[in-house]
C-alpha cells in the first residue's frame, strides 16, 4: 500500500450520503449537515429514493445516479441493504465506503453472515471501506466531517499533525475532546469498527507514511496481525515517527489449550507488549499521557543517550525528576568540570550546581541570567537533553526568557523541554514563542521527566534497529533438519532433547532404558548419583505423574526407582506409551526456564525467566521474537530478575551467561526455522552453572 | 495539642514583620505590601529601626513598641539577629513567630549552631515558630497571606475545605496555582522550612482536627517521627479525614550499620509505605492525583465494600474501568436479577446491561431516561459505588440530567462520581448542580477508577482498624524474660534461638557440642543426616564464611565436617570466640524469611517474605508494625507472593499457614516487648511444611 494509498478516501472529490435524512438525529442526516458546516470543499450527494432534496441539497435515487467523480460513499442504510449498496458502489466506480450501520459480527451468528456478504461484495467490487459499526472518519486539514454523533458536533476543532486511529468509537471523540482542551489537534480521527475491510493496521500504515503525520496515535483493544504490527514498529522506527499506542482490555485469559509453561504465560498482552518494546510504539494509558507524548515529539528531537541534564529554580522539583526519571533509565551524570567552572562565575551564591542544577528563587525575574546559565548546562557533553524549569515567569519576562531559550535551543540539537509551574495561559506570548520554535513544554516535574523518558526510550529502540540490521544475518547455527515423529501430538522428553540437541543446545547426556531392561542392569550407564524418569510423550508433566526419582545413588536404587516410576506412569495414565526409563545424570546450578511457541497471531517467540516455582509465580520473564542473535538474548537475560543470579549473587562467581544467550539464539532459530512444525517447547529447567548450561527437562509439543 | 493550637497562628489579630522594607523585592517588603491588598483584617505592624513608615503603615523602631494584643511577627532578617528576635517576641507577648530567614542547618555546621540557638531561644520565651528557611504560610479564608516570592503575588486564589503542608516551599506553590486551575482551593497553605519548632507532623496533627478542613494534603520528602506519624493515620481515619500524602525523594539508600537482612531491606521507604497502608492516607504522585482525590472525598462518602458499578453510554469507557479497577481491588458484581429484570424492561434494545452497564448512544440526549435507569443500579444491592458516565451531555440537556441525578443521590447513601467525556467548562449549570451535591466529578475513565479506588482504599483501612480494635488485647504469648548476654554485640545462632524459644517460636532441636568434645563423639545426638554449623557471635553470616556443612550422613562424616567448619570459622575470624558445632537436624519445607527490626524513626516492624536468595533478589516483602496479633500476620502473609507457595501451590496440599501466622504474631511481640534490648532479629530460613514451622537458623543483633 503506498502512502497516497487512503488520499481519496480522506479527502473525498465527492461523497454521497446513502440513506441520507433530513432528520438531524438521524444517522444518515447527520453527516449532511455536519459536511455543509465545517468548510468541506467537494460535493455532497445525499442519496435517498423518498426525497427530491436533503438540507437544500439534491437528493439522488440511487448511486448510479451520484454526479462522477465521487470517491466515498458513507452508508446508513439498515444492516441487510448494505451488500447491495457496496455493489452499487463498484458500479458507479465508488471506490471508497463509510459503513455507519450496525448488525453485523457484534450482534452474534445473523450478523456475521451478513459482514461475510459485505466483504466478498467489497471484493467483487473493487471497494474497501471503513467500519460497519463506526461512527466515522474526520479529517481536519480538509474539514472533511464523515461521522455521526456527538463528536462531530464541534466544527471548530483545530487540527494538529496527529493521526487517531481508534477501535473504540464513542470515547475516541471524548479523547479527542479531552486533548483538544490541552492544545492537541489532531489531522485524522478514525472510528475503524469492525474493521471487515480496512483494518486498524491499514490505517497506522498509511499514515506513518504521510507527510503531514508526525505522530500516531492508536487506541488498541485487539488486533489479528501480530507480524504485521512489528513491521510497522519497525517502520515507525525507521521513520522515526512514534505510534503512541494506548491498549485496553489487558486482564489475562490464558489460554487453555496451551501445555507448556511457555505458551500458558504466553497470553495476548505479554506478545503485544514485546511488540511494542521492539518497534517504535511508545505506550500510554491515559490522555495526559497521550498530550505530553505529543508535545515531547513535537519537538522533532531525539536524545543520543539516557543522560538528562534539569536547571530548575526550584529544588523540590528537581527531586521529583530524579524520582520519576529513574523509572525510565534515564540517568542525571555529572555536569563536566569546565560547565561547573562556568557556572560558578555566574550562578547566584546559593545556587546548587550538581544535577538537577537549582538556580534557587533568586533569579526569579532575571531572565537572562536564567538564559546565560542555561546556554552552558545544555552546551555540556555529558548532558543528552535538558529540562528547564523556570518558575512562574509570565508577562514581558516570560516572553523575554522563552525567545532567549529558543535562541539557544536553535543553535543546540539535544531536545530541550520546558516545565512550567502553573497552566500557563496557551495566549501568552512566552507559550506562543515555544510552540513556534518547537520547544515541548509540559506542566508539573513528574509528566516533564516522563517525556523525557518517552524520547530517551523512542532513541533507544531506534539505536537498537540500527545495530540489530548491522548484526543481521549472524546465525550462531545453520538451518538444519529436526527428528519430528509424524502423527504425534507431542514428544517425550528423550524425543524432545534430541531436537535441541539438533541445534547445539547441550542437553544431558541421558541413557534411555527399556522398561523390560531395566532389572537386568549390571551396572549403571553413568556415575551415580542419577535421576530417574518415565520417558514418554503422553506424560509431558512427570513430577505431577510422580515419576521422577532424584538423587538415586545405587544399582539397587536404581531398580527400585525404575519400578517405582514405570508402576507411578501406568497408574497416572494407563494408556499412555511408554518409551523407557530415562537415566540423567543429576544436574545443578541456578534454575531457568527458555521455552519458544509458535503464537497464530504473532509467529514465533522466545520466553525466558527463572525456573523452577518461580516461573509461574513471579512471572518474571522476558520475550523476543524469533529468530534473534546472541546480543538481543543477552538483551533478554539482563531484563529479568534472573540476572542479578547470573551476574554473580551475592559475591558468588558469575555463571556462564555466554553460553547461556547462545542457547536461546539457538533456540529463536529452532522455532523459526521449524514454526509450522513445532507449536511449543519448554526446556524447564535448564540449569546454568559456571562453566556451562544443561537441558535437565525439555517437551516439545507439536501443532494440532 | 488541642485542635484550636494553631488559631492565632493562621488568624492573628495582628502581625508584626521584622525587618520590613519599603521595597516589594526584599523578603521583609513583600509581606507588608502584600497582606494590604488581600482583605486581611488585622493589623500589620512593620518593625525596623530604620523608617518611619512602610508602604504607609507606621514603622515601629523594634517588637516592644508593637502595640498590643499581636499573635505573630513575620521574621525577616539575617540569621544571626533572629535568636533575639525571637525572645523579643517572648518579651512583648507574640506567642508565634514565622521565620523566613535562611542561613541555618541547611548550609551546614555554622547554621546548626545558630538553629540550636533559636530552638533554644524559642522555648525559653515561650515562643513557637514555622520555619526558619520557609516561604511563608497563607490562610485563604481570611485571607492572611504571611509569605514572599511569586507563590503570594495572586491575592485572588479561591478558598477551599483542604489544607496544604508541604516540605518544598516553592515547588507548593506550583502544586496549588496546578490545582487551583483545576477548581481545587485550599483553606491553609504551609510551607514548612526547617521545621525547628513546629513540625510538618504537629501541623497535619492540627489540620484534621479543624472543622473547617476535611482534607489534609502533604508533600512530604522526610519525617523523623514515624511513631507520630503512624497515630496521625490512625486518627485520620477515625475521623474520616483522608491525608493525600505526596511523598518524595524515595531512592533506596539502604542502611550501611544493619548487619540483618531484615533492617538492611527495611530502609526508609518501605517504613513510610507500611505507615501509609495502615493509617488514613492515600499515597498521591502528581497534581492530577492530589485534584482527583480532593473530588472523590468531597463527596464525603465511603462504600461498604469493593463493588463498583459502572453506567456509562460508551462500551470503550467501561473497558478502561475494567483494568483500571482491578489495580485498586475493586470488584464487578453482577447486578441482582431484579436490577436487569428492571432495567430490561426501560433500557434501549442493543444496550448491554451486564456490569459495565453500557446504554449506548441511543439515549444521546434523552438525560430523564438515563436517570430512571441510574435509579435502578444505584439501588442493586450488589453496588457499594456507582461511577456513572453520560457522553456529551451539555446545556439544558446537562442540567436536567445533573438535578435528576442529584435528586438520586441525595436519597441513596452510597458514592456516585461522575465521569466526564470532555473537561467541562466550570462554569456549565450541570457542574454547578454536581458540586452543590457534592457528586465528585472526574475525567477520563481510568482517572475516575482511580479516584473510586482511594474512596474503597480509605474504607478499607477503617474497616481493619475497627476490626483491630475489636480484637485488641489477645496477645498470643505474654511478655517475659528473655535470655540476653551483657555487652554484646549479637548472639549466636544457638543464643539466638533460644531468644525465639521464650516467646514460643519453634526452633529446630538443635545440639551445641564444645569444639574440643566433638572428636569424643561416640555416638551423634541425632538422627542423620544433619547440619553441621560453626556457633559464634562473631560469625553472623555462616555460610559466606564457608563454616556450614549439610546434608552430613554419618557419624564419621560429622566430626570431619566439624573439623571443617572450626577451621573455615578460623581462618575466616581469628578472634572470634567459638562458643562451639551446632547440630541441626536437616529441615525441609517452604523457606521464608521473617525478621524484625527496631526502626529509630517508626519503632519496632516485622517483616515476612519468601526466603533464600529470593528475599533479597525479588524484595516482595510485607511490613507490619509491632506489636499485631494472627489475623493481622495472616493479612502479612497474603500480601506477598509466598503466600501462593504456602496455600498449596500447583495441587500440593496447603502448609502450616496458621502456624506460620503465629510465629509472625510472637516475633512482634518478642520486638515489640524488648525493643530497647533487641535491635534485629532475622529468622532465615524459617522453613513451613504441611504441619509445622521451624526455625533453622536466627540472628539476634542487640543495639550498639
Amino acid at each position: 500500500m503506498s502512502s497516497a494509498g487512503f488520499a481519496r478516501l480522506f479527502n473525498p472529490r465527492a461523497i454521497a450520503v446513502v440513506g441520507a435524512s433530513g432528520n438531524p438525529d438521524r444517522i444518515g442526516g447527520q453527516p449532511v449537515k455536519v459536511l455543509q458546516g465545517t468548510g468541506y470543499r467537494g460535493g455532497i450527494h445525499p442519496v435517498n429514493p423518498k426525497y427530491p432534496k436533503v438540507f437544500g441539497l439534491p437528493c439522488f435515487p440511487d448511486l448510479a445516479s451520484v454526479p462522477k467523480p465521487c470517491d466515498l460513499a458513507i452508508i446508513a442504510v439498515n444492516a441487510v441493504l448494505v451488500p447491495q449498496m457496496i455493489r452499487d458502489c463498484g458500479a458507479a466506480g465508488i471506490p471508497y465506503a463509510i459503513i455507519f450501520s450496525a448488525g453485523f459480527r457484534e450482534i452474534g451468528a445473523p450478523g456475521v453472515a451478513l459482514e461475510k456478504e459485505i466483504k466478498v461484495a467489497a471484493h467483487d467490487a473493487g471497494v474497501r471501506f471503513i467500519g460497519p459499526n463506526c461512527i466515522g472518519t474526520m479529517n481536519l486539514i480538509d474539514r472533511v466531517y464523515c461521522g455521526f454523533g456527538p463528536g462531530f458536533a464541534d466544527a471548530g476543532l483545530k487540527a494538529g499533525p496527529v493521526a487517531f486511529v481508534s477501535q473504540s468509537g464513542g470515547f475516541a471523540f471524548s479523547v479527542v475532546a479531552l486533548a483538544e482542551a490541552e492544545g492537541v489537534g489532531f489531522n485524522y480521527i478514525v472510528s475503524a469498527g469492525n474493521e471487515t475491510s480496512i483494518t486498524s493496521l491499514d490505517l497506522i500504515a498509511d499514515f506513518i507514511e504521510r507527510d503531514d503525520t508526525e505522530i500516531v496515535v492508536s487506541y488498541m483493544e485487539g488486533i489479528s496481525d501480530g507480524r504485521r504490527l512489528r513491521a510497522i514498529g519497525r517502520r515507525a522506527l525507521e521513520l522515526g515517527k512514534p505510534i503512541l499506542v494506548w491498549k485496553v482490555g489487558n486482564t489475562e485469559s490464558g489460554r487453555a489449550a496451551a501445555e507448556s509453561h511457555t505458551a500458558s504465560m504466553t497470553a495476548g498482552y505479554a506478545l503485544y507488549r514485546a511488540a511494542f518494546a521492539e518497534g517504535g510504539f511508545i505506550e500510554i494509558a491515559d490522555v495526559h499521557d497521550l498530550v505530553d507524548g505529543v508535545r515531547a515529539f513535537s519537538g522533532r528531537r531525539l536524545p543520543r543517550g539516557p543522560n538528562l541534564g534539569v536547571l530548575t529554580t526550584s529544588g523540590g522539583s528537581g527531586v521529583l525528576m530524579v524520582d520519576a526519571a529513574d523509572r525510565h533509565g534515564l540517568k542525571f551524570p555529572r555536569l563536566a568540570p569546565e560547565t561547573v567552572r562556568a557556572m560558578k562565575e555566574i550562578a547566584p551564591p546559593n545556587a546548587s550546581l550538581a544535577n538537577p542544577v537549582d538556580l534557587t528563587a533568586q533569579v526569579t525575574g532575571n531572565a537572562e541570567w536564567v538564559n546565560r546559565i542555561t546556554r552552558h548546562v545544555l552546551a555540556d557533553p555529558n548532558i543528552d537533553q535538558l529540562i528547564v524549569r523556570y518558575g512562574s515567569v509570565q508577562g514581558a519576562k516570560g516572553e523575554e526568557w522563552a525567545s532567549g531559550l529558543a535562541a539557544l535551543v536553535t543553535e543546540a540539537e539535544k531536545p530541550v523541554l520546558v516545565a512550567w509551574s502553573r497552566v500557563p495561559d496557551r495566549s501568552e506570548r512566552s507559550v506562543e514563542v515555544l510552540e513556534r520554535h518547537r520547544i515541548p513544554w509540559l506542566i508539573t516535574p513528574t509528566r516533564t521527566a516522563d517525556a523525557a523518558g518517552m524520547l530517551y526510550q523512542f532513541s533507544r529502540k531506534r539505536a537498537a534497529l540500527e545495530q540489530r540490521c548491522k548484526r543481521s544475518g549472524a546465525r550462531v547455527v545453520a538451518s538444519r533438519n529436526v527428528p519430528l515423529p509424524a502423527r504425534a501430538r507431542r514428544l517425550s522428553e528423550h524425543q524432545s532433547k534430541a531436537v535441541l540437541a539438533a541445534y547445539g543446545i547441550p542437553v544431558a547426556t541421558d541413557a534411555l532404558i527399556a522398561v523390560a531392561g531395566v532389572a537386568r542392569l549390571k551396572r549403571a550407564p553413568m556415575p551415580f548419583p542419577v535421576a530417574v524418569k518415565i520417558d514418554s510423550p503422553d506424560i509431558p508433566h512427570k513430577t505431577e505423574a510422580g515419576a521422577v526419582r532424584l538423587n538415586v545413588r545405587n544399582l539397587a536404587q536404581l531398580k527400585r526407582a525404575a519400578r517405582d516410576v514405570v508402576a507411578a506412569a501406568k497408574q497416572h495414565a494407563p494408556k499412555a506409551a511408554l518409551r523407557g526409563v530415562l537415566l540423567s545424570p543429576m544436574a545443578s546450578g541456578v534454575e531457568v526456564i527458555a521455552g519458544a511457541t509458535n503464537d497464530r497471531f504473532f509467529g514465533p517467540v522466545v520466553m525466558f525467566g527463572l525456573g523452577g516455582i518461580f516461573t509461574e509465580l513471579l512471572r518474571d520473564v522476558s520475550y523476543r521474537f524469533a529468530p534473534f542473535d546472541v546480543e538481543t538474548a543477552h538483551e533478554m537475560i539482563r531484563e529479568t530478575r534472573a540476572w542479578r543470579l547470573l551476574a554473580g549473587y551475592r559475591g558468588k562467581p558469575p555463571l556462564a551467561v555466554d553460553a547461556l544467550a547462545e542457547a536461546l539464539a539457538r533456540l529463536s532459530l529452532l522455532i523459526a526455522d521449524h514454526a509450522g512444525r513445532i507449536a511449543e517447547i519448554d526446556i524447564n529447567p535448564l540449569f546454568v552453572n559456571e562453566t556451562r548450561v544443561v537441558a535437565a527437562d525439555a517437551l516439545v509439543v507439536l501443532p494440532r
